[in-house]
C-alpha cells in the first residue's frame, strides 16, 4: 500500500464518520425548483378551453387547443402534429411501446409476435430499458460517441435486422452522459435505411429546454428531417414539464407526423376518454409561451448550475490526477457520468453507500442493469442542497480513490 | 296504416320540424354536476402529504396515504389494499388488461398467446367492450338479468374453456340498465369453478355511490367474497371520482388482494414514476371522507333525479300501451335502458337523429357493436337540461312510435 493509497483509504474512512445520509439515486428536482411553479397552486379563474370546451369533463383526447399551442411553440410544430396527454412522458412512451406491441404501428403489424430488438445507445436512461424489458423487447447496446450514437454501427444493423423496430434516443444533453447529437448524427438517423418498414425512434426530447449554460443548445429537428428524408412517420417525439414544473404534476406531450398521432389518437381513445384538461389549463395559465418557459428554465438553471459546479470542482480537486477516472461536463440535463476505470463502479457505489450516500446502481444506465466495463456512475447533482452535494461528490471521489487503489 | 300510426307519424313530424340538436350519446355530467366540485378550484394551502411526502415531486406509484384512505373507506377495504392513480378508472382496467396480455397476472402466463376470451354480460358498457376488442381479447356475450348475469351460463362456461380469462362486471346500477347484482349471484361469481387458474373478475364500480333513490342501494362486497371462497385474486375493483367531482379531472383507484395490488404496482412502476399527487391532494381535501362523499352525491342526485323522472313519465305517456316496449327504472347509475321490439333500435335511432337527437349507436351496449336482437337503446339523461331532456324523451318515444308502426 503505497502513502497515496493509504491516505485515500484515511480519508474515506474520516468522511464516513460524518455519518451524512445522502440520496442521490434519481434526477428530482430540488424543492426550490418546483417552488418556482407555485403559482399552479392559485385557483383558475375558470374552466373553459380557447375553444369553448369544459375543461371539467369528458373528451377531448388530443388535449386543449391552447395546450396543443404551447407544445407546438416549445417543440417547433404545428399544434395539429402534438398532442397533449398524461402527466408523465414515461407513459406516453410505454403506451407507444404498447400499441406497437399489441396492435403495430402504421405500416406494419404488431411487434408481439416478431421478437422486436430495440438498439440502445448507452449509457442510457435506465427506465427506458425497463420498459423493454418488462414488455418483451430485446436490448442490443450501441456506442453513444461525443455526438451521439456511433452512426456507423447502427446503420448497418437496422439495415440488415427487420427485427430491430426502434431505437431510444435522448438528443440532448443526454441521460447521463450529457451528450447532445450532432445534427449530421440526427439527419442520418433520419435517412438511415431500415429493413423493418416500421421502425421508430423513439425521440425523448426530455431535457429540449434543461441548459446549464447560455449557449442553449440547438440541433436539428428530427421530424422535419424525417419528413425531408421521405420517412415522415419515423420519429415520434416526447417532451413534459416535468422538470418545468412539477415533476408528478406537469403535462405530457407527443409529437409526430399526421399519421403517427392519428394512431396514437386512436389507440389513446380506447384507454381513456380524455385527459386531465384542467390541468392543461393550470399549465397554459403558468407556462403561457415559449419565452415564458425559457424565463422560467433560466431560473431553474441558476439553481442547479451550482451543484454542478460543485460536483465537477470537488471532481477535479480529488480526481484530476486519477489514472483511468473521467467525466462528462454536462451543458444541460440533469446528470454528470462519472467514468471509473473498468471494474471500478460497482465498488465505488458500495463504498458510498457505507459513507450514507445512495447512488443509482451499477448498471442503471445499461439495458438489463449490465454495464459491460463496470465503469459507468451516474451523478444526479438536483435534489441535495448545494452544501450536500458538495459533500457527497467528495465522498464519491474518495470512495472512488479508495476503489481504484483496493 | 291504423290511426295510431298515423298519429305517431304525424306527431314525430311535428316534434322533427322543431328543428332541435341535442347529444344525448354519452353519460356526461351537466355543468350543473360539475359545479358541485368547484371548490377544487381553490388553492391548496400546501402541498406536504399526510407522511411528508412533497406531492409536487416523482413518486409514490401507489398515491398519497391519505387518498388511499379515502378510497379505502369508501369501498370498505384497508388502504393496503388500494392504490390511487390516473385520472380515470377506464385506463386502469385498460392497463390491466395490457400487463394481463404483455405479462400475465399472478399465477398466470401472458394471456397474449392464449387467445383469451372475456365472458360480457349485455347489454355492457362500450368501453369495456372496446378494450377487447382493440387489443385483442374475443369475446362471449351472456345474458343479463334482473339480478346480474345469468350464473347458470357463466359458471358453466367458465369451469370448461380455459382460455376464458376474464369476465366484465358493473355490479351496480349497470351501464345501460341499472341492474343490481343480487349478493348471491356476487357470491356465485366468487366462489365458483374456472378452468383458467389466472381468471380474473374486471369489477367496475363506477356508480358505487351514484343512487338516484333514498334506498343507497348496497350490495355484497367482491373482494371479502373471493377471499372468503378462497379465490382471494380473483377480482379487481375500479372507481374513481369521475361522476362524483370533476370528469376529466379526478382520481381513480384499483382495489385487490394484496398479490394483485403489488402485481400492479410493479407493472404500474415501469409506465410511470408516479401519479399526479397534487390532483389527489386536491381531491381528499375537497371529499374528506365517506361522509362528505355522500352528502355531495345526495347533491348530485337531486340534479339528476327530475332529469330520469322527466324521460320516464315521456315514456310511461308515449310507450305506455305500444307492444313489446319496455325500459329499465333504474335505482342508480347514468342510463335508462330502453328496450324496443326486434329490429326497431336502429331505425329509432336514425328518426331521432333526423328529428336533432343524437344517441348512443345502436348496438353500442354489444361487443363488437353488434344487438343480436336490434332491440336497445342506452338512454343518457345526465348532460342536456331538464327542458332538453324532456323534449328529447318525447322525441325519442315518437321515433320509436315510428319505428315500430313502420
Amino acid at each position: 500500500m503505497t502513502t497515496a493509497t493509504h491516505s485515500a483509504q484515511a480519508q474515506y474512512d474520516l468522511f464516513r464518520q460524518r455519518g451524512l445520509k445522502l440520496d442521490m439515486s434519481r434526477g428530482k428536482p430540488a424543492p426550490e425548483q418546483l417552488d418556482l411553479s407555485n403559482d399552479l397552486l392559485d385557483a383558475l379563474p375558470g374552466f373553459s378551453a380557447a375553444d369553448g370546451t369544459d375543461a371539467r369533463n369528458y373528451g377531448l383526447g388530443v388535449g386543449l387547443p391552447e395546450a396543443r399551442a404551447l407544445f407546438g411553440g416549445l417543440l417547433g410544430l404545428p399544434a395539429a402534429q402534438v398532442v397533449v396527454d398524461s402527466s408523465a412522458s414515461l407513459s406516453l412512451m410505454h403506451d407507444v411501446i404498447v400499441y406497437a406491441l399489441l396492435n403495430g404501428v402504421p405500416g406494419g403489424q404488431p411487434w408481439v409476435g416478431q421478437q422486436p430488438v430495440f438498439l440502445c445507445p448507452v449509457p442510457g436512461y435506465d427506465r427506458h430499458f425497463s420498459i423493454c424489458e418488462a414488455r418483451g423487447i430485446k436490448m442490443i447496446n450501441v456506442p453513444l460517441n461525443d455526438d451521439g450514437p456511433d452512426m456507423d454501427i447502427v446503420e448497418q444493423l437496422v439495415a440488415t435486422d427487420a427485427s430491430i423496430k426502434g431505437m431510444w434516443c435522448v438528443p440532448k444533453y443526454s441521460n447521463p452522459s450529457g451528450t447532445v447529437y450532432s445534427d449530421e448524427v440526427v439527419r442520418r438517423l433520419a435517412a438511415m435505411k431500415t429493413a423493418a418498414p416500421d421502425f421508430r425512434l423513439m425521440w425523448d426530447d426530455a431535457y429540449r429546454f434543461h441548459h446549464l449554460t447560455d449557449e442553449n443548445v440547438r440541433i436539428a429537428e428530427i421530424i422535419a428531417e424525417c419528413a425531408s428524408a421521405g420517412n415522415p412517420d419515423r420519429a415520434i417525439v416526447f417532451a413534459s414539464t416535468s422538470k418545468v414544473s412539477w415533476a408528478g404534476s406537469g403535462i405530457a406531450a407527443l409529437a409526430s407526423s399526421p399519421a403517427n398521432i392519428a394512431w396514437w389518437t386512436r389507440h389513446a381513445g380506447i384507454r381513456s376518454i380524455g385527459p386531465d384538461k384542467i390541468n392543461q389549463l393550470r399549465h397554459v395559465r403558468l407556462l403561457k409561451d415559449v419565452a415564458t418557459v425559457e424565463a422560467l428554465m433560466t431560473r431553474h438553471a441558476a439553481l442547479l448550475k451550482p451543484k454542478f459546479d460543485a460536483v465537477l470542482a470537488q471532481f477535479s480537486a480529488q480526481l484530476g490526477d486519477v489514472a483511468g477516472v473521467s467525466w462528462t461536463v454536462p451543458k444541460g440535463g440533469y446528470f454528470i457520468d462519472l467514468v471509473t476505470p473498468p471494474g471500478a463502479a460497482k465498488k465505488t457505489i458500495a463504498l458510498a453507500k457505507e459513507a450514507g450516500i445512495t447512488l443509482t446502481p451499477a448498471g442503471a444506465a445499461y439495458p438489463y442493469g449490465v454495464d459491460p466495463e463496470d465503469s459507468h456512475i451516474r451523478i444526479a447533482p438536483s435534489f441535495p442542497s448545494l452544501l450536500e452535494i458538495t459533500q457527497a461528490a467528495e465522498g464519491i471521489a474518495l470512495a472512488l480513490k479508495v476503489a481504484v487503489a483496493g
